[in-house]
């Protein structure tokens, strides 16, 4: 038969894996899980698409800010606004909370979520990875969309729970992860219902609903899921709680963390990373045995084989 | 073959369904859905269960108020608590929203989720409804039941979208609709996650997140789902803007509205009603194509036999 984890090396690592999904799947297993219990929940940036040298959608944000610079003469002058356009990260870093909101608020609201949508997958068709010259939706880990594959062919039901905007990741996760919007967690801002010239739309508004990171991520999965999920995959701090959540339920449950120590095939980042930190979690997964793939020794490639497609 | 909508009377609104389940699944069919965006929504009081004479979650509030009221002493003198136990529905009526969100703080806050899902659970298994003595998971409509298995069994996913809180219908939605807690949305609180002498627990805030009603239905339904439902149920102005929303949307769709209009053997209620008033929907289905259901005329029954169980 051919080994539906092709992309991950024969370690100890990817046995875990396999030794998680047997016995939480065989029947007669004294671990078994129901088919109606198997939630298996992914962070996003950073455990199935690429998060450097900036996460993908803070790409967005920075190209959203250059389209429509044009009808903002003042931001040449005002912050955080001022530093995108100069191309300055730390002028946009130095801007702190307060400066992304603002970013958020300028480029994700305003708009119905149907234009919203659009603008993303629009964006997404032209812009490529700096380093790859790739895709983004083609800077994913193969070894992670094997793993989402393997898990839903014994019966698990996955879900993106991630940090980055809801809204920005529905538009694709179906084609890129096999993973359809409902399934699709991350942080939201209210809406509007409103019927325009009798058209109902919904109105992105610029107020938070849910910021779906750290303690934010197990509330979130409460909140859409309402159920504990049995297994956890994630990269960084901002996983913590939600690996520490769902390995702390009742009966077999597993916790994984994907450490990027690979500088040579992608980035080499934990705990002084500005993107995607990895420091507490990393000391907690010893504690807790949550697994952690090391991408040099565990994945014998990283991304997919390229796509070539008509520019 | 065995009608899968057997407690269904041959009338047009029946056809009606048919019909339009055969577009949206038949190979070939120029209206055709992919089963991937087969989405249905259902309003839950009211649509798929009762809602006479009296909301069944103001019950369980007025059973929470009446076991806690030991612990409150100045609750006796105190609106609306004092109304609730005297058994005052006018009194607690005048306290308005404010009083209705001081009920739900003291009732539906302050526990962790999983003390909440037992509570409920608890209540549902002693408590009857006035009038039939049934169980309240039993006072669901069997057509709709029918109608629930009959659009799963034709590739559709069932969600609940109700006005009532979602932490109190995801307990029991399984067992007596087939619809799993992930698929059931509704009002929700603010939720707090914490590490209790070692233990993570999720509290329940008094703070709203979303109240799942009217135009919140739209909203609620974006937020989770991500996309719009072919297909929405309902019974009431409540279901009004869910109902103009998804039957707005490009290609086929269809709208539902379940009209109480049978005092012999449920109720009969519409526009002057306190529970589930109908009046603008009933309007709007005339103008929209909505299917209007007569519980009288078209339903050969309404609930499933009484199961008998030891007490």
């Amino acid at each position: 038969m051919d080994d539906p984890l092709s992309s991950w090396n024969d370690t100890a690592t990817k046995a875990a894996i396999v030794s998680f999904v047997d016995r939480a799947t065989r029947q007669g297993s004294p671990d078994f899980v129901p088919p109606a219990e198997r939630i298996a929940v992914f962070d996003n940036d950073g455990t199935l698409w690429c998060e450097q040298p900036i996460y993908v959608q803070a790409v967005f944000i920075e190209a959203r800010v250059r389209a429509l610079a044009d009808r903002h003469p003042e931001w040449k002058e005002q912050e955080p606004f001022a530093s995108v356009l100069r191309g300055d990260p730390k002028g946009v870093a130095a801007a702190g909370q307060k400066g992304a909101l603002e970013l958020l608020a300028a480029t994700h609201t305003g708009m119905t979520t149907e234009e919203f949508s659009k603008l993303v997958v629009d964006w997404l068709a032209t812009a490529r990875h700096p380093k790859t010259g790739r895709r983004y939706t083609e800077m994913v880990y193969r070894p992670m969309l094997e793993l989402l594959a393997y898990l839903r062919a014994r019966g698990f039901k996955t879900y993106v729970v991630s940090g980055g905007g809801i809204e920005f990741m529905r538009p694709w996760t179906l084609a890129t992860y096999g993973i359809p919007p409902e399934q699709v967690i991350g942080s939201y801002g209210k809406l509007k219902y409103e019927v325009r010239d009798g058209t109902p739309v919904l109105v992105k508004l610029p107020a938070i609903g849910l910021i779906d990171d750290h303690a934010g991520k197990p509330v979130g999965i409460e909140t859409f899921i309402g159920r504990r999920p049995v297994a956890a995959f994630g990269n960084s701090d901002g996983d913590r709680e939600m690996l520490e959540w769902v390995t702390a339920g009742r009966g077999l449950r597993f916790g994984l963390i994907v450490h990027h120590d690979d500088a040579e095939r992608e980035w080499a980042y934990d705990r002084e990373s500005h993107v995607g930190r990895l420091d507490k979690a990393l000391d907690e997964a010893k504690v807790k045995h949550w697994t952690v793939v090391s991408m040099k020794a565990d994945w014998r490639m990283i991304y997919p084989p390229a796509v070539e497609r008509t520019p």
